[in-house]
């Protein structure tokens, strides 16, 4: 198994891989083509029944989803990255679901229901500001005018770049293939340290924070950074360093930090005129999340009057808490012989479908620094085929005929 | 008189003007080459000599600089801009000169000495960091090395820009044009409002504060903006928030501010792991200018130490003190009937060549709102119709036969 994942692994790992280490894999780009074709490739190899919904995920079927009969189970991730993102976040959960179909044939299992990999698009928002677009397309959970209106950094709307690779842009929800679907497993990389501080090389996840991305737009007045008198200027860059020490919690049930800035004109002699400001939180509970942005908000408006500034909170994405399903996490619990079960702060496409219904949970594989949406995120060779086989048990547990 | 600056001005104002009103006028861009363009044209029909030096400077001539005899009387300013800056940082001084020469002539004065009008390069350091960089070249206060070496933000060398440009590129100090030149006398729109709360015009530069830009490198760890524990967060944003707050003087001597960085990698979901951030700091002695940067430092290393953050502190241009010619400001002063004289924190050409040794001076032109590096920078068209006369006077007091 280590081999046959060392060599997927090698054929996907140079995609996207900037020379940094880091990956930049944007949805509807050249690496993001090239991902996709490579996902193609490796069903075809397999005699998969690959397909493009019409929001541009890609599935991959062992078995007809359309016949008659039990329902699917659906297993996948995603494959776009965040800017100088890690390897893991996403691609591991692909591989190890190509890998776990292969086990299961290996040992000529045959399964009672179709199995299905996806390839959710832009689940990490990095290229249209929406988190889990793909998924949330597909659910319904955004309308397809609201993500026909999404632009990227450079002012491109997301159907003219799906347009320009080629892709069909009649966005919109599917019921009907939601309905097809029985259960939803992702698995994905730990984003923290839980599994390495228990010795653990897999866990199943209890549900997803909930958290969300509000966009602060800090307007003061462009002037000379030399001859302006201090007491004369309306800088919002102090505004923005009073937001971003809002931030700060003590408290580790709620999080949150300011880590994405646009300063107009950003010149080293030129007080900006404007600053906008990304702010992702996230807390363990709801109204304990609204408490957190409004204290922010607050700070950052109390320090916008004593700088002259203004401030207005856009809110861009906000997930509610997700608790997965529980005679699901239950099942794979049992299957696995009792990993432990952890909360995530971290968004995922199988929050979105636990959102709209559809039975879903999640595999996590121990991540021994905890880094993730950098370079050194990382797992061991060991803990990915662990995975590959955790979610092989649960395949199989959930197809058994 | 106002007929003429209105022509003038209207012919170079679209210039690199942006949809916002701002200005884009890097050197060594289509924008640049227009307005390079532009200079030529104007000085051609005046029979101007035009020529370039080997650091890219513009000259137009009235009267022979190689002749023998007495040194020429210089004036001028710079074509090029902050990003989003105002219209007149530069271009007033460089559309004064011609109108001052335009006038001269038109009352048949005949110079005893040549008039030369320059348009120095890179005066702001907009494109390649480094403020006053054509006079600098010019003067020899800043090696050809170590300007071969300056790259703008896409990495493209100054030399590299240059060629692109069709611009030779054999930099150096040009001692043997310096010691030509008798006077340098630049009119520049005041950044500020002191000749506004005194109602008056025009007003005469005593001298430019020290002043510099420090490049501050805060470097954290890269990771998940959502499952990384508080705690365990090296966030190089909180370290920049604590420099900001740090630049914030009550003491109007000492002026400093942060008003440029760059993100790595700049997304909503991802703590940085690295944030480069200029600092602008200037102050009215140059021994307090070295204790605020040190308090400054001092202040971001404490909350890098608190961060978990390293940060390190790079001087890219330091300016000394200047002090114009007083000989040069009397004799101005007499001519224009003693108009208010004061110091300015703003550089400029005339500080870089006044340190070098050449005798120089500044004319200010009121600015109503005081509000420069930005689109709001203004002048009434009678007050710059004073500046064009202030300086003919100036210009021909100090050629007179």
């Amino acid at each position: 198994m280590s081999e046959a994942f060392a060599r997927m692994w090698r054929s996907l790992e140079p995609i996207g891989r900037e020379a940094t280490g880091g990956y930049v894999r944007y949805s509807w780009t050249d690496a993001d083509r090239e991902g996709r074709a490579w996902f193609v490739d490796r069903a075809r190899e397999r005699d998969l029944t690959v397909e493009t919904d019409r929001n541009g995920n890609l599935w991959a079927w062992w078995g007809d989803p359309l016949a008659p009969g039990a329902g699917a189970v659906v297993t996948g991730s995603h494959l776009d990255s965040v800017p100088q993102g890690g390897g893991y976040d996403g691609p591991l959960g692909i591989v190890s679901a190509l890998l776990a179909m292969d086990a299961l044939r290996e040992r000529g299992f045959a399964p009672a229901r179709p199995i299905g990999v996806v390839a959710f698009t832009e689940e990490e928002g990095a290229r249209f500001g929406m988190a889990c677009l793909g998924s949330r397309l597909l659910c319904g959970s955004i309308t397809a005018d609201r993500a026909r209106a999404l632009v990227d950094r450079d002012g491109l709307s997301l159907p003219a770049a799906m347009a320009a690779a080629g892709i069909g842009t009649d966005l919109g929800a599917e019921p009907d293939r939601l309905t097809r679907i029985a259960a939803y497993v992702e698995l994905h990389i730990e984003q923290g340290r839980h599994l390495a501080d228990r010795a653990a090389p897999i866990g199943v996840a209890s549900g997803i924070w909930p958290h969300g991305r509000w966009r602060l737009t800090i307007t003061g007045e462009g002037n000379h950074a030399g001859t302006t008198r201090m007491s004369d200027r309306r800088d919002p860059m102090r505004t923005l360093a009073a937001a971003v020490l809002a931030t700060v919690s003590e408290n580790e049930d709620t999080r949150a930090g300011i880590h994405r800035v646009d300063v107009t004109p950003n010149a080293t002699n030129a007080i900006p005129s404007r600053v906008t400001a990304w702010l992702d939180a996230r807390a363990a509970d709801a109204s304990d999340l609204d408490k957190f942005v409004a204290t922010i908000l607050a700070r950052t408006e109390e320090a916008a009057a004593r700088d002259g500034t203004v401030v207005t909170l856009d809110r861009e994405s906000v997930s509610p808490a997700v608790t997965f399903d529980p005679a699901l996490r239950e099942r794979m619990s049992l299957a696995l012989d009792g990993p432990p079960v952890l909360a995530t702060a971290a968004g995922h496409d199988a929050g979105v479908l636990a959102s709209a219904g559809v039975p879903s949970g999640m595999l996590f594989v121990r991540n021994p620094g905890g880094v993730s949406h950098a370079p050194a995120e990382s797992a061991t060779a060991e803990d990915c085929a662990a995975g590959v086989a955790a979610l092989a048990t649960v395949l199989a547990d959930l197809t058994a005929p």
